[in-house]
């Protein structure tokens, strides 16, 4: 069932750059946030992971969506929807933001922009936090207005995306720091453009401002390509794996607090600052998580495509369970993602995975992102 | 692109009739509330019409997740997120209730069942409206639990459905009346069935309780269908256009309100009613909606899948929009759905309609449900 047909309808948007994966071979999608997002084009898996390691690529990601908040209460709406402390945050930056109910069970884990004091994106996990922030803001009478913002991403990914980026842009794009965004000017329209994106390997998101301008940044971007072997190309599982990168509803989901998820770093637990879900997250951090995101490297041949949560045993019970999955032609290994209980999540601990092939793999716990050959 | 690719991870869930439907060769998946929806089994889509129309199918729409409210509160904030009057609503009594925003724009169009005085479910079209109760719930302060509940809705359509459910349950399944459900019993554990479903050929909805509990019911139903031509199937695209059954995220999204959709005798407006965007739907009925949902038989050859919505045009100008289209052969015509301009909407009005595939197609406009051959 790893791959299986997709009806595509209106419910299904599609996004400015559609039209051009499709002419340049995209095999399938899956949906994230109500969108189609790339899953693959004509390489394998593992032809596009070196190419993304060793290039730049252009990345249809229209779905994630922006929610965008303004008005007198935007920063307190937005300060309330995660215990990230946002009171230093800058005009300009760029903050990977858990969000959790009150019961600190994960809503979703998007990358927050500081437009103005009074102005933010919410670029979203595939859950519909636009629901979630209007409620709130109902309910609780605030002054801000919370809709979807007609901006759809554009990624260019991978070690050659400054000299991409630099032959459309100007150099001063090389200028852009780490989760950083500036304004840059592409035929008298202005793209908010952060150096950021789904993968390890550095490069740009460009927030593209107008369904209506989408295909025309795209175009720039490909036909300023020649030389840099330039491909299209989408999140690639193995380097998300090994690169430690979370995907909300496969590694975390409300079940799921953030410090289960090694986001500790960005939950603020001293009680000063008011969120939802302060107290319930403060009494877990009191008596600390019960398991913990790891990585895992397992033997075997090439695992199956992890559908559904794979036990992990020790000594024939279960202390765990594999998320994401996939083989690895740099670790020659599967490398997985896994929830892990507390007393054995230490990294070399030896575990045994029960795939959905009905096949039982020995592998070892890892640390993220992971270091290999 | 009508047919692409789905890659199934976690994130996009299984159901617990998942095994079956790849059992009996599925072909295709939607996603509906990060759950997959079979599309299709190895009939075309026409056979697949006949066959609802005449014999009995199963349904994985699990999918349809159930919102549950409960507690002191539960029954305040239903009402609050409905312009449908729920005050006289009856235990036991399913309920197709709009749902809207502040600014009266559909967000959903659920059917709720009542369950006791205090406690909802919430079936759910494709959007996370979850989080959406739980945003108001919290913002408001209600004292009310809202989740998700474990239960799989499993629906068998068609006209011999109440031949095959009384197999399984007894002869009193043909009392339950339209749109109220009873407790049936499988082996000992209760399921909520409603007479009700997303096709206009008559049948049920189980509301199975337990993902554990699933398949059991699924092969209690598959196996009593011996001499009723049984099969998988799933809503159907023709059949849903002929019968007028809107779908959430094609016909309307929030920036239709429920008038436009030909909802209002669902809508309380008198004013004596306390809803979310109350003020903002009596502005909308005074002066009447500019546009409405209407039929529309078209000339040509097959129309191309609508996944995008196509422009409609009288004279030379744009006068709404098709959002779902498919050959209908009923009708030996195409038949779609169509927002209309209130000035044309008139039945019989003569309408061109511009195809994805680059060709103008000529049709007329009609009523819902279509009447027909």
């Amino acid at each position: 069932m790893a791959q299986m047909k997709l009806q595509v309808s209106r419910r299904q948007r599609a996004t400015p750059y559609t039209s051009r994966v499709e002419a340049l071979g995209v095999s399938g999608f899956s949906v994230v946030n109500h969108t189609i997002l790339p899953k693959g084009f004509e390489r394998s898996v593992e032809e596009d992971y070196w190419h993304l390691k060793n290039h730049v690529q252009l990345w249809d990601v229209g779905c994630q969506r922006q929610v965008e908040l303004r008005g007198a209460d935007a920063a307190r709406l937005a300060q309330l929807m995660t215990p990230r402390d946002l009171r230093q945050a800058e005009i300009g930056q760029c903050l990977y933001a858990p969000m959790i109910d009150a019961d600190a069970g994960m809503l979703n884990d998007p990358v927050i922009l500081k437009l103005a004091e009074d102005r933010f994106w919410f670029s979203i996990a595939d859950a519909d936090m636009l629901l979630w922030a209007k409620g709130l803001a109902l309910g609780m009478g605030l002054d801000v207005t919370v809709d979807e913002a007609d901006v759809w991403p554009l990624a260019v990914q991978g070690p050659r995306s400054d000299d991409l980026m630099a032959r459309v842009f100007g150099e001063s794009v090389r200028a852009i720091r780490f989760f950083r965004f500036d304004r840059l000017e592409l035929n008298g329209r202005e793209i908010v453009t952060a150096r950021s994106g789904f993968s390890r390997q550095g490069g740009f998101e460009l927030y593209v401002d107008g369904f209506d301008f989408g295909a025309e940044v795209w175009d720039a971007l490909w036909q300023a390509g020649d030389g840099l072997e330039l491909s299209a190309g989408c999140p690639n599982l193995i380097e998300r794996i090994e690169g430690g990168l979370l995907s909300y509803g496969n590694e975390m989901t409300r079940d799921n607090n953030p410090l289960e998820c090694g986001l500790e770093r960005y939950c603020q637990l001293d009680g000063s600052l008011d969120y939802i879900g302060m107290p319930a997250l403060r009494r877990i951090a009191e008596r600390g998580p019960d398991r913990m995101i790891r990585g895992l490297i397992f033997d075997g041949d090439a695992c199956p495509a992890c559908q559904r949560p794979w036990p992990l045993m020790i000594d024939g019970t279960q202390m765990g369970y594999v998320t994401s999955a996939i083989w690895s032609p740099r670790f020659q290994r599967n490398v997985a993602l896994a929830m892990i209980e507390r007393e054995h999540w230490q990294h070399g601990t030896a575990v045994e995975v029960h795939c959905e092939d009905g096949r039982e793999r020995g592998g070892v716990i890892t640390e993220l992102p992971m270091e290999g050959p």
